[in-house]
């Protein structure tokens, strides 16, 4: 039974409540939020508390706030030699408060507050100062279903930006796939199912083999027509970038290939 | 029962073959294609060609082949006043021969090779110079179980134009992500279910709605960290104009928000 008191009740906090609740080999001791009100809804199910002073004893303390705050929040634990994680993608280890064992949880994921999340879609990339701390935090994203991985902090970083291309790009990508056919009156239902099977084919494939398309073909009639039908400067120069992008990965243009390109 | 005569052999053609062969209501009377060697080990099971003077009687002709070549394709054709329809995302109806009642039959999906491919998931675009024949062009894409739009030259080419964000350049960003997460020894594994995740978010919320991340929350610290990370000037090209892109988007930069902001 891993004994577990959760700091925060944003979004990653939240999720990962649920998950605990619902977990038979986690025990959530207590839920600490600054503000008692976002959690005094759970009165009844876990100890609640607003006063960080009173942590009770746990084998695991996990930070899930805002990143700005990690630091404050890990000074202000009442305690010493204990292990402390936070759940940031990019706030390093070593910002935590050294007189406890520090460590990341980070779940790679994208959460909506209203939506269930089933955590076995959400990777764990663990992280600890000392090597013995991987284990608590390893068997903890197992008791919730989790996939889970050994990650520095300069990879969990880089993993962080990486996200933001495949989460944040790929979605304003969207984005302005719906606003081109708005301005046709063009239904986006009919772009969904190309939506979905563009994310599933890179999960058996690399996204190398699976790349299509005017650009990797060099097909300047379509391009240039292309460029022509865009009407927003904003997306031509979009279009421009990542047809250029697109060229050199499959070398189309006269850049030499790269040593990633070889291997796959 | 349909009775449908197929011309090519590339991509399409193969995936719109294994469909018809699939459906009881349509009759596949005749495959066509130049190099008959391409099609000849269907021999038994459907009737073969390469003398395009020798085309059956069919409701409905299907010329599936490379853009360029439809137009030629479509004059060589021993026939007058009967259905003609190409595949294609970009080009006009009007390529095809007058000779003929005009129309189009544009799948809009991404087909790898060797994959089956399940036609309820490929919305497919019917245009009809003729309003009588979007009728049969309609009953066609659903004897395969494919939803069906009404879609004119100029949608579609913005469909075939949109689908090259959503497909190619997302795809590129999801290589651009394995690039850098590759540099740093990381397993591109973790991005997968996330990848998953943003795909499957947009398909009952709109990209406008499901955007998160540091460019909307105008998050400069962060963005200044991700753009240090960066090596390859490419992929900070990239970041900096999407960045901006989601900015003026959800209204975080000085530019005013656009009418399909308001609206989603």
């Amino acid at each position: 039974m891993i004994r577990v008191c959760l700091l925060g009740a944003g979004n990653v906090a939240t999720h990962l409540f649920n998950a605990f609740q619902n977990t038979k080999s986690i025990n959530l001791v207590q839920w600490y939020n600054r503000d008692i009100k976002k959690i005094s809804t759970f009165k009844n199910t876990v100890d609640i508390t607003d006063d960080i002073s009173k942590l009770s004893e746990a084998d695991i303390y996990i930070i899930a706030v805002s990143d700005d705050v990690i630091p404050e929040v890990s000074t202000a634990l009442p305690f010493e030699n204990r292990l402390v994680v936070h759940t940031s993608g990019s706030v390093n280890v070593h910002s935590l408060d050294k007189k406890n064992r520090r460590g990341v949880f980070y779940p790679l994921q994208t959460f909506s507050k209203d939506v269930p999340v089933n955590f076995a879609n959400v990777p764990i990339c663990i992280e600890a100062l000392d090597k013995t701390d991987l284990k608590p935090l390893a068997q903890l994203a197992e008791a919730i279903g989790s996939p889970w991985y050994k990650i520095s902090t300069e990879q969990r970083q880089t993993l962080h930006l990486a996200a933001v291309f495949v989460n944040n790009f790929t979605n304003q990508l969207y984005r302005i796939a719906h606003e081109i056919s708005d301005a046709k009156n063009i239904n986006f239902d009919i772009l969904k199912p190309l939506i979905t099977e563009t994310a599933k084919k890179v999960q058996e494939v690399s996204p190398y083999m699976a790349q299509t398309g005017p650009a990797k073909r060099n097909d300047k009639k379509t391009i240039k027509k292309h460029l022509k039908l865009l009407e927003n400067e904003n997306h031509k120069a979009i279009y421009e970038l990542l047809t250029e992008s697109i060229k050199k990965t499959h070398g189309v243009s006269s850049r030499p290939r790269t040593k990633t390109d070889k291997r796959k």
